[in-house]
């Protein structure tokens, strides 16, 4: 089977095409905004290969039942994206959300049968592996980052109040540090010996610990891996982190914490994954 | 295959003895909790029945490696609980926590594939059902109870802080209403009307809510089961639990909360299917 493998990134679009497991070509281009724009260069990629099977790595929210895709960090809405596919070609279609895809992608490239993923960026999206499969419960996927750690805490892009994603985001790092600042910016005065800055990092290992640990206690899984753009900076909070999370989780778990292994590619993957196994 | 199963609680023991799944025999003693009183109960019931496999619902901690069993409200630590069954008689031993038992009895007599189930009493204690399996991590069993819900919270049993544990228990019950007192006694003076005593329930509905949600927001399974001895008072808290849980999970999810079916029954059945299925 030959499948084109597109994760849709709110910053890029990586692509790679593959005859089996076989990568046989792989391709990044700066994802375009405008919602036409946007669609020529879905439209550019698809026609450059002959393919039995297209799945897409997409950033929630997607209503699946009503085709509905809302993606966070594109000026679009309740764009009907299998709809705008299907009338590109004659293959099979597989949508699902980036982080649930990326745990797929590490739990296979690790051999790994139970494992939670955490994307730590501008939001906090997880994906949970359970017996080699990506869980997926009643309806939606898996939202960790929605799960709340601190009662009437701070508001969540999601509504509600205390989620851990109000705590554990490139957001939550700048409320912590007191202005709007590049992640760039603040890791490079933090690794100055900023005060502020550190302390800011400091504050966002605290909050970690107590999502790490509470992933250890509810799924007890092999491992939680790490990725998102803010792992680019986990010299500024993983060791305290991780030292949290051993003094919290249940003395009994072997959970182990890592970085992600694929990075940038663990959308592409988890996509080729997802469609050979469906 | 005719099965012998125990649930072995602080206040009774309840048994079952099976041919298949064909109930034969039931019976419920009250537990004794003097270590070799409570050995000899335990051959006695042993004594009355022929079977090839024996299947306990213990309340936790349990360490199977090294067959330590440490039962909380009992005075006596490291029973070698294996080793001693093992001495009486030719038979396979099953041994697992009570409530992930009691989880997967409700899945199977309800016929539902994912679902998660909370004992709500002196503890928290909780099962989690996924594809119609018992799931349990890289070492014990899924510990919702022990995720941390306020930063720097109360300290728990476990002794982390903010665990949900210590606001949605008996305990966290006497807690909010400033004296121990019976929950009997406490359920009573709410239905009368007592402010205090309503107040304490009301609290604990929030709480509660908070934890259905981030079950639903992590798991989003089919149900949630709700056991245990503080659902007999459930017309005190269940009704804003579950009408708060409505206004902060995803609007998405489709789960559902109930009161047990089982109620007392679960962990013997649940010891019963977790046989059958090994």
């Amino acid at each position: 089977m030959r499948i084109l493998a597109l994760d849709i990134g709110g910053s890029f679009i990586k692509y790679g095409f593959f005859e089996g497991k076989k990568l046989k070509h792989i391709g990044k281009i700066k994802t375009k905004k405008r919602r036409e724009e946007f669609k020529d260069q879905i439209k550019g990629i698809i026609k450059g290969f002959k393919f039995d099977a297209l799945s897409l790595a997409i950033p929630y929210p997607y209503d699946a039942k009503r085709d509905l895709w809302s993606p966070p960090n594109f000026p679009f809405r309740n764009f009907k994206l299998k709809n705008f596919l299907k009338q590109l070609g004659k293959f099979k279609i597989f949508i699902q959300n980036d982080a649930n895809l990326a745990a797929l992608a590490e739990a296979k490239a690790r051999g790994i049968a139970n494992l939670v993923l955490l994307t730590l960026g501008t939001g906090l999206g997880s994906g949970v592996i359970i017996n080699s499969k990506l869980y997926i419960g009643n309806s939606y996927a898996s939202e960790i980052g929605h799960s709340i750690i601190v009662k009437n805490g701070l508001t969540c892009s999601c509504g509600n109040k205390g989620c851990a994603e109000a705590y554990i985001s490139v957001r939550a790092l700048q409320r912590y540090y007191g202005k709007e600042i590049s992640i760039e910016k603040l890791a490079s005065l933090a690794r100055k010996r900023d005060k502020k800055a550190k302390k800011a990092f400091e504050i966002f290992a605290d909050y970690l610990a107590i999502l790490l640990s509470n992933i250890a206690n509810i799924f007890n899984p092999e491992l939680i891996v790490l990725s998102g753009g803010l792992t680019h900076f986990g010299d500024l909070f993983l060791k305290q982190a991780v030292k949290k999370f051993g003094s919290m989780a249940f003395k009994q778990t072997r959970c182990k914490i890592e970085i992600s292994k694929l990075s940038d590619l663990a959308g592409v993957y988890g996509a080729l994954f997802y469609a050979l196994e469906h």
